[in-house]
């Protein structure tokens, strides 16, 4: 899985570039040396190997592989995407999986004497890429977000704030037919950008260059040794973290029991959601995020959840009615949802535009230096070239030109699939008429080539961005007469998607381009991923739906918090401010403010200072849920911080590996976990927290 | 600390004693040759260094070292005692702590240009002597076995089975009084036999030999290097079993509340004991004691709480009464003690006669060999002397001579104190009459000889087994009219005092003797170390008695199991079997049979089969306890075992540090937790485990 894609989760799009690039920026200084060197030398190294054609490149036990990693990580994205949203990096575990899973088989069959093709990093690259394009569906698909927030569930959520006659239940038939219309768009409309963003631009794309040397490095002798150590640290602690989640299991029975309502740091503080729930997963996530991240989520709960909520709920009464139940959002509800959705407005918006700028200012500079041949303008623009560079880039570009895939046929698949949503959509969605549906197709290919661009570029993409977009100008569009909420969460989806599947597609083929696989078989990989994807994570999120009684609700195990908050988003777009509770907008105002403030600071004082200045983004997001799986994610950071201190060569091998396992084990735990809800087999033990007093009238009653 | 004092505990006295034979076993082949060539140069290696005069290495420093290390040994043992009595050697964390301490203070002084006088091996035999002498009164002060076992709390649970209207509940003026009388003994009956046993004899105290090398090993260069990592990890450990038990605290408001009640394996195991209940202490313990001690306890325990109490549960109103509490001694309690008694009995007394007839043996062999010089005959019996033995047995035999105590000093304080206790005994208990106490006294010098000796020869000590011949004789002599049970119990105490005393200290003796430490600052550090353990340890026992109101009921978080094993031994001895349940008299006559007979197969099998074969003594604990704690050692083995599969050298070298840190953390703890409940300050937190279905009810309640 290429961690692109991940960056636009956190339903803003860009909360999770920041942590990608915060990270890229510390790793690649200190690589730069090492990596120039291993540059030169990279095809040279592999010269001897022969590339297998683009028919080899797509093997047999490679679809198995795919298959089972898809779904175990559309498992871990669903969890993700319907817990908190955010969703961190899982590339460098997929490609330890992916590695791992071929290993095995092809040393079964080699000692089986059945093995007639060896594991070349082309195969590894294409299962790759099929794991990226799948378990991509699972974010893009918006079933934590603007999918999910067509529902009843949340609709009634939002009550009183409009719109919520407007509904739509999830149903696996319509949410397949809807993602095979939308998902395949970026696909082709990314097909012709090829060979100008790569080959002519040679756009960085840093995601896509981590994941191509990772897996150029597994297919050196000593790249495998320690790969095979990674692999081994990552089985342990999956097993680990998938037996602890089993463990959990067995005491959860009921609300606020078992390990996840814990109250680590007494009672009162849990009343706040300050406490540790012992979540293996979000250890994991913290331990890969940059330090900064965690500590601006744990900053953004504190300021929000141990200051302005306590502060404001002794306002009840005064700024808004006392009798409301607490989950309505017009009431204390209402202030955490929009004050976060301010917040990630500002940055996102802050960003946004920064991204652009740097996009045109990129174009500018690319058209200027077209004609001079040799001068790469992007890569290597400060270091010269040297011969075994050449070498191989002149390797790279053969490869990557020598399977070509028809401008006409991308073309036509486009205008093809365009035609099919126009038909279709409007008989999923009422409320989209076909017209919004040509103008945003109109409007599509360039969102697209901005995306792919910006992202190669920054590593940013601003998918859930161009989202959001669209909800306001379909939703105000459309208005509210005429189902704006409904209308512009669809519009979203569409946009998303689209601008979505065109970054994350563009990192692979860098990462092909990287590793000498066809492009031709990475396309037909990526055709492949994304059907994949449309039938796999439906079924997934299905199975959640019907597993889990409570999922959306506020409070909840799967709280999906984006839901609300892209359904609020919809519902303002439509309907105005006149819903706020009072003060909430001169608050939301207050935050965006900030939020683009805190940006500008950010970008002004230097990278060294920046990094002690909290993301807003990050903040907002513990705004709704509490601060505890920021405790959670400072915990990994925390592990992750001593372990540096002790041993860093060993904490930079395997910190990833440890974290990839836990985040995995518990993931893949969702899998059994949902099948026993649904087969009515029910938690046998509630592990309860009472206060000394409440114990006493407790052990009174069951005595009596 | 010195670990044969532990071999005593576990109230039988042999049962720690088989955890270290085995241990020793196992150790002594492996470092058989390594020793031997150690042994050659260890005097040659430290004949540059000074031995200071014997005031030199009675120093300050060492004086506070001593009384923080005795508070906190105490507080351990007194835990373990109050707990399960299983009591594990911890003299290596006590070298580790003593080394530790005075390392850190000397380094403090030569920085601030202080010091004096360096820390000598010397200086480190005279603190860890100190430490035993205090320490093992905690022990043998039978605070968790006779002395308790006197009290009301344990006499009203042994109602219905007579003599309950006997006792005398514990205050610390009569406490401190006892010990001072009693304690003082052994130290006297000791001295004299000093050279006899460790000059003449040569005997080998397995544990005294193996503390002096530890000791010999920190003073060299290398070893101070290992010693300084050993204590990085045991404070490690040490601080994080520490911070686990304070943790721990806040969740345990209220019966079965907390981590201690932690239905692991589910309710229906926790109801008959089975469940992992967290504890640190005994996680620590199982990493000490041998593989087949802890199997042993998991057998003993399956077999009892899976197998035959629920067995025996059955029969209920057939063999016993039903309607009687649970905790009722003619109930399916009566079962639980009387079986485990007879079973400790039948061990108890198979190897009582062992080790007296190894005993007699020893002696007969010593006297044939007397007068030919030059041939030692039980140490070196095999391997021919070399010259540096020669050279080491001479240097230390000079040191060990040089500093003499008079006989006729140690002759008239043993009949001083004789006298005293005569005078001041029968008035603490009147039912201990002058002339019994005179009996014990004349006998006693044969059995401090002949346990110093068998301590020496077997590393095993019988002072529980001695005490144990005590209960029976006394009580049945002064009978149940005249108050037999607590004249029993208190000439239990006496006899175990004086045996334990004799063969803990002369363990101490061979350590000095090793590492060329004076006699008389040995003496006179044994003599301070007596006489704070007979403060510390009342103290701090009245701090946990004040502290726990439920101290010594069966079921509470301190149970002191052998406090009712011990009055119950002294009610059968004085009123016979007729108040036993139905058939139960059967059973202890199976299983006193089969302990000789188990331990009969185990001497016959040889060695390396015999590790197989479970130990009855061990199995025999968890009959009245439930086999809880059992599985928190086999944890603590089970981690041993994977990290020797791992790693054996580090397990080997970091094991005991990693495992005294876990046991001393917690044990730390139970000091401030004690301290809390005094001052009345309580958790607020209980941590509840219920079924699903009352999980239902209660929320029902507490919602109404």
């Amino acid at each position: 899985m290429d961690h692109k894609r991940d960056e636009e989760n956190g339903l803003d799009g860009n909360y999770n570039s920041v942590v990608e690039t915060e990270h890229m920026k510390e790793k690649e200084k200190e690589k730069e040396n090492q990596e120039e060197e291993e540059e030169m030398s990279v095809e040279r190294l592999f010269e001897g190997k022969e590339v297998p054609s683009w028919r080899e490149q797509l093997t047999v036990r490679a679809f198995v592989v795919r298959f089972v990693l898809s779904v175990l990580f559309t498992f871990i994205v669903m969890k993700l995407n319907l817990t908190t949203g955010i969703i961190p990096s899982l590339n460098v575990s997929a490609g330890l999986l992916g590695f791992f899973f071929v290993s095995v088989w092809t040393k079964f069959l080699d000692k089986s004497g059945l093995l007639k093709q060896p594991f070349t990093r082309q195969e590894n690259t294409v299962i790759q890429t099929c794991v990226v394009a799948s378990s991509g569906i699972a974010f893009s698909g918006g079933f934590g977000s603007y999918l999910f927030g067509m529902s009843q569930a949340i609709a009634k959520q939002s009550e009183n704030a409009g719109g919520n006659e407007e509904y739509k239940n999830p149903a696996v038939a319509w949410m397949i037919g809807f993602l095979f219309v939308v998902s395949f768009l970026g696909l082709f409309s990314v097909v012709p950008l090829r060979k100008i963003m790569i080959v002519d631009f040679k756009l960085t794309y840093p995601s896509g260059t981590a994941t191509a040397h990772l897996i150029n490095s597994f297919h050196t002798p000593q790249g495998a040794k320690l790969a095979k150590k990674q692999v081994r640290v990552l089985g342990k602690y999956f097993s680990f973290s998938f037996l602890w989640g089993f463990f959990q299991w067995f005491f959860a029975a009921g609300d606020d029991c078992g390990f996840a309502g814990f109250p680590t740091f007494g009672l009162k503080a849990y009343k706040y959601k300050f406490f540790f729930d012992f979540s293996a997963t979000y250890v994991g996530v913290g331990m890969i995020c940059p330090h900064i991240v965690n500590i601006s989520l744990l900053v953004g709960g504190i300021l929000s959840w141990g200051l302005m909520w306590p502060l404001i709920e002794t306002r009840k009464g005064d700024w808004y009615p006392a009798d409301l139940p607490s989950s309505n959002i017009r009431g204390l509800q209402g202030y955490k949802i929009f004050i976060a959705i301010a917040t990630i407005l500002g940055d996102g918006l802050y960003n946004f535009f920064k991204v652009l700028g740097q996009t045109l200012l990129g174009l500018f500079y690319q058209l200027q230096y077209k004609n001079m041949s040799g001068v790469p303008p992007i890569e290597d623009r400060s270091s010269p070239r040297s011969s075994s560079t050449c070498y191989n880039d002149t390797r790279r570009t053969q490869v990557f030109l020598k399977d070509q895939i028809p401008t006409s046929f991308a073309i036509g698949g486009y205008i093809a699939i365009a035609a099919i949503s126009m038909a279709t959509l409007p008989h999923i969605f009422p409320q989209l008429k076909w017209y919004y549906i040509l103008v945003i197709y109109l409007v599509a290919p360039t969102m697209a080539f901005c995306n792919a661009y910006g992202c190669g570029l920054t590593d940013w993409s601003l998918a859930s961005t161009y989202g959001k977009l669209a909800i306001f100008s379909i939703g105000a569009w459309a208005g509210a007469a005429h189902g704006g909420v409904i209308a512009g969460l669809a519009a979203c989806g569409v946009m998303m998607n689209i601008a979505s599947t065109a970054s994350d597609l563009m990192q692979d083929f860098k990462t092909g381009y990287l590793t000498l696989a066809s492009p031709r078989s990475m396309f037909v990989s990526q055709f492949i991923g994304t059907a994949m994807g449309c039938v796999i994570s439906p079924c997934v999120f299905w199975l959640f739906y019907k597993a889990f009684d409570d999922l959306g609700q506020s409070g909840s195990e799967y709280p999906a918090p984006y839901a609300l908050v892209f359904r609020n988003m919809a519902v303002l777009g439509v309907e105005g401010i006149s819903n706020l509770p009072k003060n909430c907008f001169t608050l939301c105002c207050v935050f965006f403010g900030a939020a683009i403030l805190v940006n500008l600071v950010r970008d002004t004082v230097g990278r060294k200072r920046a990094q002690f200045i909290p993301i807003p983004m990050a903040m907002a997001i513990p705004f709704y849920l509490g601060p505890y799986f920021a405790i959670d994610m400072c915990v990994g950071s925390l592990i992750l911080f001593i372990w540096q201190r002790i041993n860093k060569a060993k904490a930079e091998a395997f910190g990833p590996a440890v974290a990839s396992g836990l985040i995995c084990g518990d993931g893949l735990w969702t899998l059994p976990s949902s099948i026993l809800a649904l087969a009515g087999i029910k938690q046998p033990i509630c592990m309860k927290f009472l206060s000394r007093a409440t114990n006493a009238r407790v052990d009174k009653f069951l005595g009596a």
